[in-house]
């Protein structure tokens, strides 16, 4: 390990639950990691104490101080300004408005830091260094509570006018619908962790009206969420109702895979999140309405795969970022 | 205007009308200029015959011969293989199957020739030297017979791994609806001269049931086709059929752009055909559900404009192909 003079990269990937900061020398390759709770609710000045005091902490662990640091890269939910380096007020982050991340940063560490939206950084990740190696045109779409996507194009991240690219959770798919981007029928509002469990409530009741027996009429009658790993189980035990909720999702999946084939024309798109947990149970209907969907050309050549980072992809991310992306 | 060796740019704009083919040392400035029939229906070779004579023609007339050509560059519809230089099979030119224009033309005239499909280099042509001058990002909407789109990505032309990006006319808006790229309820069959056409014929069926007049109805009994150019007369007299028809075609463009605004944050949208025809009994409904559909920033980044190039675009695309986009 080489830890003499700007020669580490320092990744910060703030989430709404957790915050992990890292160094590297060699993306992807992390020497050291700290992981800690966010708790947003808190506001913002805990979480950046103990992001600074645990770079400082594992600088020091490696015999090294903050000069030994090439750049900085956050990694956090949009709305940002990246250009001045400000986290404005990501939905998963309340309280978390206007952070001025960059310039606090770069004074204590006097090296540069930018930072930039997790679908995008995400993206460039696994094309870097996950199911998106080798190939020129990607999207990598980001399926979990919510949907969002980053677009590389001719082996770039595009980023769009307002940093905006790849919004695809607000795209309508129906007039009316579950809610996903405060929007009936969007795309997040069928496709999304979210959006499957306003999907399974619907289904769970009218089972129940129908004296249809399901798995998840327990967790329905607690009045609990019923979460896409409920689901997954559920449809892996052979529920049907289950497995119905995950063909709707799988289903309206494949409609915004056919409407980014037929704009986008990619080699790839590699989902993250619940299809790395589903696979086929999601991604099966989701292939064959694309291609029931999408001019067949386009639809022949694009693969549709599971992100391949897991649960590392937020690492790589931040680590991409301090890489100047 | 200079002539000596490799200095001239050969532009060739092969429509379903009408070919033109033309020279240039400074485009979007034309030098020289002619023009024919294109007549399909006969086969390519006696287009191919006049292409090659008309070249050489124009170039005999400004005291040159084929040494003087830099580059040459055709501009047609697709499917194209633009590597190889093929066009394909046309929708638009029936009986062009796998003409292998490239190679014929580089042996006739000793010099490098490119193709590309028209809406991919309107789009460069409207960036370059159009209405998209100095933006980043834009899409370049085609809105004739069909619905076509180029994209460019800062500032670069996105084509997509098949050359078949921004095939917006595929993308479904309705289950249901008129037909456009063989496809019920797309956007070609909504937003384009042919869907318009469709949702003419139905609303003037439906008025005269009703017994309300319209401007329309002998164009209708005639069983002839009712054409964007007729519905936008009729609708600046006030007719409230005409009207109706544009109003719909506009909310359902909007739609479109609503997706490309969400999809891909861009600067400018520029529309051609129809959209400088009608202005903005299209446009101001197409703006109004773009700004309901789309994220408020960037609906309110994108300007949606018409194209400027007017009559002159096929020539512009057509050179931009020949300095090599």
């Amino acid at each position: 390990m080489n830890t003499s003079e700007g020669k580490l990269l320092v990744g910060i990937d703030i989430g709404g639950t957790k915050t992990a900061v890292l160094l590297s020398s060699t993306p992807p390759e992390v020497i050291a990691r700290k992981e800690f709770a966010t708790r947003p609710a808190q506001g913002p000045e805990r979480a950046l104490e103990l992001i600074k005091s645990g770079i400082h902490e594992m600088l020091a662990e490696q015999g090294a101080d903050s000069t030994a640091i090439a750049r900085l890269g956050v990694s956090c939910g949009g709305p940002l300004d990246r250009v001045q380096g400000i986290i404005q007020s990501p939905p998963n982050l309340p309280t978390w408005d206007d952070v001025p991340i960059k310039a606090l940063l770069e004074r204590e560490f006097q090296a540069e830091c930018l930072i930039e939206n997790d679908a995008n950084a995400g993206a460039v990740a696994e094309h870097r260094f996950g199911a998106g190696k080798g190939c020129q045109n990607m999207v990598f779409l980001t399926m979990g509570t919510g949907l969002g996507a980053g677009v590389i194009t001719d082996g770039r991240l595009y980023r769009g006018t307002n940093d905006l690219a790849g919004e695809v959770g607000h795209l309508r798919l129906t007039r009316t619908g579950p809610i996903g981007h405060n929007k009936k029928g969007s795309a997040e509002g069928w496709a999304s962790g979210g959006g499957m469990a306003q999907v399974a409530q619907h289904a769970v009741a009218a089972a129940l009206k129908k004296k249809r027996p399901t798995r998840l009429a327990k967790l329905y009658r607690s009045g609990g969420p019923i979460t896409a790993k409920d689901i997954g189980v559920a449809a892996r035990q052979g529920d049907k109702v289950a497995r119905a909720v995950l063909e709707t999702t799988g289903e309206k999946l494949g409609e915004v895979l056919a409407i980014l084939v037929d704009l986008l024309n990619p080699d790839r798109i590699v989902i993250g999140g619940l299809a790395m947990r589903l696979g086929d149970l999601l991604l099966e209907p989701a292939r064959r309405i694309m291609r029931r969907e999408a001019l067949e050309l386009p639809a022949r050549t694009c693969q549709i795969i599971p992100a391949e980072l897991g649960e590392s992809i937020g690492d790589a991310a931040a680590l991409c970022i301090a890489m100047g992306i």
